[in-house]
């Protein structure tokens, strides 16, 4: 009954008329992403994740993961193991890793859709290959030569998989206080000690072995986050000329029981004395470990996008069939014994803010990708720097801001389903429960908005802020020109006032009161998501002008048109919020100070 | 580890000091609510909610009911029954019933308290006593003698518990398409054919009958809404005399797999010729059923409140005691390896946000329950009828906002526990759960906007809207005189502004197009629901002034000035989002008409 058809139309609209993915790599290292190749790609991941991954989503949440206490081994549900065998076969697990290690060397934007399309399909059955990609790029940035010849091989063609090990029962987004312990031993190794929770794809049944990437602490290490060190821990011992050994002491010590993305397996991971090796340098765990939550984070937002999607989809097609009361305005369908609800303004106010949210938020997380490949790939490193901060700026928005807004989407669909949404057969109750961690893991919204305003705006005095609003003004000048796109203009340069002004006021704030940062930062990343929304909206306008464009061009116009009257006016909200300051947060408030 | 402590004090503060019940109800017929009586009640409660059901709402959820598919029983989970006969012992089921039929008179007021903590305690149980409440008011008012003498009795004094038998399959909101039928038999009852689906408590282990009201169709009975009946159907047959006869044919065919909810069966009732009784006028079934549903519609208001409630207690206390990184400004506790997360500023946003709607919806949910104790019992007719329209003027409001409030509360709740809030060891998403439903059931949030904006407001040219509007004005002035609450007043007082001058643009505007209406009702329900908040708010900080007042003043105070400043501002969003119009939402509107 919840279907899922890849919306490749879509995709190849960002991908081509938004984005000129083409020409903007031209000049890249690697497979030059022409379009052929990329849209072949798009359709056999369409293929894969409709045919193959969809119909085990519900299957998936129905059975969960079973861990066998005798042996630490973890079942996935049926079908899901079959399903990356045909995975790895057909070369996903290294689309877009490099060559010299047997992959694709695809760009990332490229596997951006094809994320999305994993996600969409079969969320919790994504989270395997999904923290593969986070250890690709560890051991590609920090790891040793032998290490990337042992390691690296063998997770790119999906022969194994990786995991990373970070958070701990009292250590969650507070890495500094984590305990695990990393002691030297005779043969130059690390026998690691402590315990994991919330360990994604920890232990399962997909291969033979597991690399976790863990953080732990060398004996005298400094205390808080700079004396994290990250080790390479496999599930069965690896020497450095790659012959696999015994069973090493990490094992699964439980699964947690979920609200969702049941199919998954979530570990508590339990280091006995388990050997590792030490990736990058002693006490720069962390540094290792931003490069791999950089990319899970950015994975994660595609996550709420690809949610989002199936659950518009899913409840478009029900507002289109299922038939209830009569237009206000008299009877639309009078063949019918009522209208389809689909007529019912409310009903279409609750999938315009679907499509117009999903819509431009693909266009930022792809674009995002985009930058990546650029900051890794262009020849000139002036670009390269430059795209490294875009996307180092957009980011936080865009792991935070997708996943709210799954959760926004999938309330809404379900809300269009009415009591049968809340019915697990139609499986839109389903998708609302996997939505719900995707705005905690890898970094709740809190530290995403922290992140923002604190290390990518105020650290920086707003440098690569400024040059972004920058590219919004020439944008809303550029549509001004446009009658229509005059008034979009109009209300997304209030936004970016709100927002540059606001970034200057929190700044001489916080030179009185850290707090002021705290106190600000979930609504300056709201009001930053509306500004990079309305310029994804601008940004696929002008690319629907032209004839050959990927899209309905009056769709487009209409959604826009939506976004800016009925989505935008958050913007402003936002602003007010963000405007009263701290001091209705402040801890010494006399709110909250009694007991309830 | 998820607990609830009846927020006994609050609740007196709302009662005796915002409300004042005491002398509200001094002249009204029935049992006078002393403040003794009413203070014994409210304690009695907290005891049977805390102690007996709160340690019953994990269960249930985890156990969830068990249909036997041979003969159509239904089993609850463990202790569910149980609860229930002590619940019945003590007299609670008969609180506000009238005492002609083994009541106990108490006003509503007092009842709104009493559920609030059955529903904070354990939502699930509480659905299973809910819908006797309803059938009592049809019985009351719709019932003939015999009718009340035999049925009303026992729902009463709790020995048979009701339900209310509308939904089908294709008839959700619009109860027009209805397809059951009744046809008159040579008893002079009727017999009922058909299926109704999502029957709350249609089947259960609670008590020896049910008594099931159900709207069907008599024959040449016209089409539409109009031609519905109501009738009475007991699980075992009941002569007019009171005996009881044999099983008749309603049968519970399956229970549904819910979100959440799960210890309260969602049942499949088919009824197959089953005997019944006419309850008032044929054709009339539609007012009978309001009856019930107006007083359901609370109700549900109220279960909203009661997760709330849960909750905000339950992140309060974890944030208080979960230690997680430094506050920006420095250390707050020194001693420990970290600071409580109470410090960070987001976190105390997402506590204060549950805390200001918690505690105005109360006000709100209350003050409506005491103007229907003032319609029904107070000697003059003046005064019955102003209280009445007002109740109808509020109840769409709470209905639809205390949930939609219910489903943030539980949002933000879970997110202040992070991944352990998404493991169902926590309670946290359990509560999340169990609210995605009371968006739905009793009309959604779209019925309840339309109920609003059009019966209430425009059907009767905005009378009561402005009646109510001219009290908001006059407590902003009485507030203005304060330097404090000036600001607050300011603020409610442009939201009203915004609230009525979009009543009246609407009006105008529906002339010509009916379906600007429902273009505007959702963004309408929520305006008038902060001008409503905003309301309380001054009539809490008013009362909160009194030495007397159950309540810590400065707590009040801040939380007030927490809620005008973080989210009062949503009222203006609101207010651009409706006065836009229904042209971006309207079906001629080239968005959504193609395919995905």
């Amino acid at each position: 009954m919840n279907r899922y058809d890849a919306p490749v139309r879509e995709m190849r609209f960002v991908l081509h008329d938004v984005l000129n993915i083409e020409s903007q790599l031209a000049d890249c290292a690697g497979t030059p992403p022409q379009r052929e190749v990329a849209d072949a790609v798009l359709d056999e991941a369409a293929r894969f994740a409709s045919e193959v991954l969809a119909p085990l989503n519900a299957v998936g949440d129905a059975e969960g993961c079973m861990l066998d206490k005798a042996d630490g081994s973890v079942r996935t549900p049926k079908g899901f193991r079959a399903a990356y065998a045909q995975f790895t076969e057909s070369g996903w697990s290294g689309l877009t890793a490099p060559e010299a290690w047997g992959g694709q060397h695809l760009p990332e934007v490229l596997g951006a859709a094809v994320k999305e399309m994993i996600d969409s399909a079969n969320l919790a059955w994504g989270t395997y290959p999904l923290l593969s990609h986070g250890a690709t790029e560890a051991l590609k940035h920090h790891g040793e030569e032998w290490q990337r010849e042992v390691f690296l091989r063998r997770i790119v063609d999906g022969s194994w998989t990786g995991t990373m090990c970070l958070t701990e029962p009292h250590a969650g987004s507070d890495l500094g206080m984590l305990k695990a312990r990393a002691v030297p031993d005779a043969e130059g190794t690390f026998r690691i000690h402590g315990t994991k929770i919330f360990i994604t794809a920890g232990e399962h049944d997909f291969t033979d072995n597991i690399v976790h990437l863990v953080l732990a602490r060398l004996p005298d290490a400094p205390a808080g986050v700079k004396g994290i060190s990250m080790f390479i821990v496999p599930k069965f011992n690896v020497a450095r000329d790659g012959t696999i050994g015994e069973r090493n002491a990490v094992r699964c010590g439980a699964l947690e029981h979920k609200m969702g993305l049941r199919g998954s397996s979530t570990c508590v991971m339990n280091f006995d004395g388990a050997s590792g090796y030490l990736i990058g340098k002693a006490n720069r765990g962390l540094a290792a470990m931003f490069t791999m939550m950089n990319s899970a984070r950015l994975a994660v937002g595609l996550q709420g996008l690809g949610l989002s999607e199936r659950a518009f989809q899913n409840s478009l097609r029900y507002a289109r069939e299922r038939v209830q009361m009569r237009s206000l305005s008299g009877p639309r369908s009078p063949e019918l014994p009522a209208d389809p609800i689909i007529v019912h303004p409310d009903v279409r106010r609750m999938l315009l803010t679907q499509k117009a949210l999903i819509e431009a938020g693909r266009v930022l997380v792809y674009d995002a990708c985009l930058q990546l490949d650029l900051a890794e790939r262009h020849p000139d490193p002036e670009l390269r720097t430059l795209a490294e901060a875009r996307t180092s700026l957009l980011t936080p928005i865009i792991k935070a801001f997708l996943t709210e807004s799954a959760v926004e989407c999938t309330y809404h669909a379900l809300q269009i389903f009415g009591g049968h949404g809340y019915i697990a057969e139609t499986g839109m109750e389903q998708l609302a429960r996997d939505a719900r961690i995707t705005t905690i893991y890898e970094g709740t919204t809190q530290i995403q908005a922290l992140d923002l305003l604190g290390r990518k705006v105020l650290a920086n005095q707003g440098q690569e802020l400024g040059r972004w609003l920058a590219e919004v003004e020439t944008a809303c000048a550029g549509a001004s020109t446009d009658a229509v796109q005059a008034g979009f203009a109009e209300a997304l340069r209030a936004a970016a006032r709100l927002l540059g002004d606001g970034a200057a006021r929190v700044s001489r704030q916080a030179r009185d009161n850290a707090e002021e940062v705290g106190g600000a930062a979930y609504d300056f990343l709201m009001l930053a998501s509306y500004v990079a929304l309305g310029m994804a909206w601008l940004r696929m306008l002008a690319a629907a002008g032209e004839p050959s464009a990927h899209c309905d061009a009056a769709d487009k116009h209409a959604t826009a048109d939506f976004f800016f009257a009925r989505l935008m006016p958050r913007a402003a909200m936002h602003a007010a919020c963000m405007g009263s300051g701290v001091r209705t947060l402040d801890v010494a408030n006399a709110a909250l100070s009694a007991g309830t």
